[in-house]
C-alpha cells in the first residue's frame, strides 16, 4: 500500500523558488572577476537564471545535454547553475586548476555542448579550442564592456544573453533522479571519473547538510564558501545557503589571505567553508596584519585534514568555532562532520580536541563501514584500521559512462579508497589512502598521521611521509619536510619531536629537508608525484639496490 | 539523463538503524504508564522493535495491513512504531481523547487488524470490543505482572511479545512511498478523515524540521515531547531525535505541570514541545511553586495559536525561548515556524514580538500561498486575508479511501481550510478558520486575533469569539470569557481592554462570562458547540427574534 502524500519531485529549481518567493531582498555578494564588488539579490538572480534557461534552450540545448562551466565562485556562475540544472540539461563543472590535457579529455569525455567561461580562462579555452570538438559554443561570464577585450572567437557573452531572453522559462516538471550536475575526480590514479548527481541526491543532500549537527546554516547566518564551485558542489553551499535564505558572498578569484578576509569583515560573513591552506593562509595574514574577525563564528574545514594548530588559532586568537569535516567528490561530498555529540562536548576543550581533530560521524543518510580487504565487517574501537566505505542517497552508484567498472560492494556501499578508524564515540579518522598506507612487517602505518604531528613542528611548513622499499620490512616510512622561509632544522630535531607522540616502530627512518613539495589539482599533497621521486631512495642502514 | 548516485529508498526503519549504529547508548526515558521512569536506550529500543515486527509477523500481519496504537508516548509506544512500520505495514495512531463512538469509527474505517493499547484505555476497548469487527488482536502494552490485571479477553501482553520472539526481522526494502503511519483529522466537520503517510513522506519531514532555523534538534539536546505520538507524529520527533541521536524523554500519560517539571529537571531537558494550554499549565505550577527551570532552553509551541503571556512568561522569566510553529495533521504536521530573519533578529525584542506571535515561515520544501474563494493569489502584504494553501512532499495528496474527494486546487495545493495573511517576512498569520471567520458587513472579522488579545486580560483563563447572527450586519463578534478561579469582571473592564489593540468595528458587540469554554479532542476550542450553544444568542440592540 503507497502512502496519500503529495508528489513533489525533489528537483533543485524549487530551492531557487523557495529563496526567490521568501528570501527575496537577501543579497548575493560577488568579488567579480572583473574586479568590483558585485551585489545581487535571490530575486534577481532567480529571475537572470531564468533568462540564462531561456539562453540555452535557443542555442539548442535539450535536457540531458552537458553544460559546462569553468569559472569562480560568483553570482553569475550560480545563474548558470540554475539555469542549467533548471531546464534538466547537466551542469558540469570544470576545475581550472587542471592540467590543459586533463581539462580537455573530461570535456571530451563529458561531451560538453557549451562552456561557460570566465575572463580568467579564456586564454585556456582559446589554445586548446581544437581539442575540443563537442563544444559547440563559449558564453563568456562577464559584460559586453569586458567583451570587447576577450580573444575567443564567436563566444557569446553572459550579459547579452540576459539582456537579450526573457524571464519566462519553465523549470523542472521531471523526475528527481534527472542528471543534474557531473564533477570529474581528480584521478590520481587512471583517467578522472565522472560522478553524475541527480536532482535528487543535490536535495537530500542540502537538507542533511543543513541540520543544527552538521553546518547548521540558518537565514541569519552569511556565508562566504571559499571551497570553489568547481570542487564538489562548494560543498552544497550554492544550494543550502538559498535553501534558507542565508546571504550568500562569493570570492571570485581571490582567495588569499588579505582578499578573503577584505570580505569576511566588510560583508559581515558569520560562516565560512574552506580547505586547511586557505585558512592557513588567513591565519597568517591575520597574525602579520594584527587582523580581527569581528562576525565569523564558524568555519568548516575539510578536503584534507585539519592541522591542530590551525583549530587552536582560530579559536583561542580569535573565537571562531572551527568543524572538521569529510567528504569526496563521490559523497557530493558531504560524508562526515565532527561535531562534538554530547558526552564529548561534555569534555574540556582539550581532551575535545582529539575528537574534533578526526573527520568526524555520519548524519542520517550516510552509512558507514570499516571492512578489511575481503569485506568483514570490523569494529569501530577507535584503533582497529579498514577500508572506508560508504552508502547513502547522494554516494555515488556508477560513474559516468561506467568507468571504473562496478564500484559498489555486494551491500552496496562505495569503497572510498581511504583507511580509516571509527572510535567508540562514532568518530571517524582517515588514517590513510589505501594506495598511501605504509605496510611495514605486516603491520599498516598511516602516512597521513605522522604528517600532521610532523607539520606541528614550529619549523615545519608541510611534511609528507610515504614509504620506501626495505629489505627486511617490506617499507619503512620516510618523512619529507619544507620548512617555513629562513629556517634551517636537522633530522635528530624532527625525530625528536615525534617520539612519544607516534608508536616507535612507526618512526620515520629518515627525514630529509626539500624546498618543495608537490601538490595536486586540488590542493592535495601529491603522494604518486613523490614516490616516483623518491623510489630509489636508500635509507640509511640498507644497503643500496646492486 | 538520469543521474547515477545510490538508489537508498527513505524508509524510516533506517532512522532508527542510524540511531543504533551510532548513537546506541543515548537515552530513552518514559515515565511508565504503570508509574515508575523506565530507562532503555536506542540499541536496546531497535532490538525491541525487530521483536515486535517478528512477532507481528507470527500474527500474519502483512505489508499495507493497518495496526493501530492507542497509547501515551513511552519508549514501548516507539517500539511498536518502529516494528509495525519496518515491515511496511501502516501504524494508526488513534487518540485516545475521542469519543468512543469517534474511535469505533476510524478504528472500522481503516480496518485495524491489531491494536496496541496502554492500561489505561483498556477499559475503553473491552466496552466497545463488539464495535470494532476487523480487530483480531490487542497488545496491551505492559509486563506480565500487571497484565494480571487487564480484563480483556484474549488480549496479548507486550513484554511476552518481546520475550518470545527473535531480533532478527528484516526491515525496509520496499518502495519509499509505501504507506507507513495513518492519522485521522479530528473532523470538526464530517466524518474524520484518515491521512496516509508515506516512509518518504515521513522521512523528508525529519529532515526538513532539522535544520536550524526550524527545530534545530542536535545530538546534544535532550528533547521531550509533551505533544502525543497519536497527535501528528508527536510533530516528528519520534523520527527526529533518533536521527540525530538526541535523548528522548517521554511524559507517559502525566501532562500535569507538576509531572513535566519534575521530568525536565531531573532528565535535564534542553528542548521540548507542546500545544500552549500545556505550558499555560506548567507556567501556573512554576509560578505557584517557585520553581525554576535549570537546563531548559527552547520551547517550539503550536496546536493553537501561542498566547503572548505564555511567550514573555517563559522568556522573562525563565530564560526559555519559545518559538510558535503551525501544522497540521494534514502536513505531517510541520508548515511554518516562527523563526526570526536577520531582519527580524536584529529588531529588539519587544519588535520582533509581533511577528513571533505569528504563525512563522516555511522551510524550503513547504509552499504557501494565499488566495480568494476564485483561488486568485493574494498578496504578501501582511494584511490581506485569503485562503492559506499548502504545497509539499509531506502534504496531503488525498484522505485515506478517498474521502472527502479531490482536495487539491489545480496546481496540486491543499486547501488547509485556514484564512491567514502573509506579510512582507514571509511570516504567515492565521487568522481564523475559514468557517469561524466573522463576516461582518461584507467584510471579515478575525475571531482568534480577538481571542488572543481577550486571554491576555490579567483576570482571563481563556477566551472564545464567535459570529452571532445580526439583522443589520449580517453576523457580529461575540466574546465569551472564562475567568481565572476566584475572579470577576465586568463586560466594560474587557471591552475596555480590547479598545486601540483592534480595529474600533472589530469590538464584540457583547461579552458573557461563562464557567466553561468546550474543547475538543485535541484541546482547542470547539466553535461548532459554542456557535450551537449561542445559536439564539441576542445581542445588545438588537431585538429578539419573533
Amino acid at each position: 500500500m503507497l502512502g496519500l502524500m503529495q508528489n513533489w519531485p525533489l528537483t533543485v529549481d524549487r530551492i531557487l523558488d523557495h529563496a526567490k518567493t521568501w528570501h527575496d531582498d537577501r543579497e548575493v555578494v560577488s568579488r567579480s572577476v572583473e574586479g568590483p564588488i558585485v551585489r545581487t539579490t535571490y530575486a534577481q538572480l532567480h529571475e537572470r537564471a531564468k533568462r540564462i534557461s531561456n539562453a540555452l534552450l535557443a542555442l539548442g540545448v535539450r535536457p540531458g545535454d552537458r553544460v559546462a562551466t569553468l569559472a569562480w565562485n560568483t553570482g553569475r556562475h550560480m545563474e548558470a547553475w540554475y539555469g542549467i540544472m533548471g531546464i534538466g540539461a547537466v551542469c558540469h563543472t570544470l576545475n581550472p586548476r587542471l592540467f590543459a590535457d586533463q581539462l580537455c579529455y573530461i570535456i571530451n569525455h563529458a561531451e560538453d555542448r557549451i562552456i561557460f567561461v570566465d575572463l580568467s580562462f579564456v586564454p585556456t579555452l582559446k589554445e586548446h579550442r581544437a581539442q575540443m570538438p563537442t563544444v559547440q559554443q563559449f558564453v563568456v561570464m562577464t559584460d559586453r564592456e569586458h567583451m570587447a577585450g576577450v580573444d575567443l572567437p564567436g563566444a557569446l557573452c553572459f550579459e547579452d544573453l540576459v539582456e537579450q531572453h526573457a524571464p519566462d522559462a519553465t523549470w523542472g516538471g521531471f523526475d528527481e533522479n534527472t542528471a543534474c550536475g557531473l564533477c570529474y575526480t581528480s584521478g590520481t590514479t587512471g583517467n578522472p571519473k565522472g560522478v553524475l548527481y541527480s536532482h535528487r541526491s543535490n536535495f537530500l543532500h542540502t537538507l542533511v547538510t543543513l541540520q543544527t549537527d552538521v553546518m547548521g546554516l540558518s537565514g541569519r547566518d552569511v556565508i562566504l564558501p571559499v571551497v570553489p564551485m568547481f570542487h564538489a558542489n562548494a560543498w552544497g553551499i550554492a544550494f543550502s545557503a538559498p535553501a534558507v535564505g542565508a546571504k550568500l558572498v562569493m570570492p571570485g578569484p581571490k582567495m588569499d589571505g588579505a582578499s578573503i578576509h577584505e570580505l569576511l569583515e566588510s560583508e559581515g560573513v558569520t560562516f565560512s567553508a574552506a580547505v586547511p591552506t586557505v585558512w592557513q593562509m588567513l591565519l597568517q595574514h591575520l597574525r602579520a596584519t594584527n587582523g580581527k574577525l569581528t562576525t565569523l563564528k564558524r568555519v568548516v574545514i575539510g578536503g584534507s585534514a585539519v592541522p591542530e594548530a590551525i583549530m587552536r588559532g582560530f579559536r583561542d586568537e580569535y573565537g571562531v568555532d572551527v568543524t572538521h569535516a569529510w567528504g569526496m567528490t563521490e559523497t557530493s561530498p558531504l560524508g562526515t562532520q565532527a561535531t562534538p555529540t554530547h558526552k564529548i562536548a561534555a569534555l574540556p576543550y582539550e581532551e575535545q580536541l582529539k575528537f574534533r581533530l578526526k573527520q568526524g560521524r555520519a548524519p542520517a543518510g550516510v552509512e558507514l563501514k570499516l571492512t578489511d580487504d575481503e569485506g568483514a565487517r570490523l569494529p569501530h574501537d577507535g584503533t582497529t584500521f579498514g577500508r572506508l566505505k560508504v552508502r547513502g542517497p547522494f554516494i555515488v552508484r556508477e560513474y559516468f559512462k561506467g568507468e571504473g567498472g562496478d564500484i559498489l560492494d555486494p551491500e552496496g556501499f562505495f569503497d572510498t579508497g581511504d583507511v580509516a578508524t571509527i572510535d567508540e564515540h562514532g568518530f571517524m579518522q582517515i588514517t590513510d589512502r589505501a594506495k598511501d598506507v605504509i605496510k611495514s612487517g605486516g603491520e599498516w602505518i598511516s602516512s597521513i598521521e605522522i604528517e600532521n604531528i610532523a607539520v606541528g613542528h614550529p619549523k615545519a611548513e608541510l611534511a609528507a611521509v610515504i614509504g620506501v622499499a626495505h629489505p627486511k620490512w617490506d617499507e619503512r616510512p620516510l618523512l619529507l619536510v619544507k620548512l617555513k622561509p629562513g629556517e634551517t632544522a636537522t633530522r635528530e630535531e624532527f625525530l625528536a619531536y615525534l617520539e612519544g607522540k607516534i608508536a616507535k616502530w612507526w618512526t620515520p627512518d629518515d627525514v630529509v629537508f626539500v624546498d618543495e613539495i608537490p601538490l595536486g589539482a586540488t590542493g592535495k599533497i601529491d603522494k604518486k608525484v613523490i614516490r616516483q621521486r623518491y623510489q630509489d631512495y636508500v635509507l640509511p642502514g640498507v644497503k643500496a639496490a646492486e
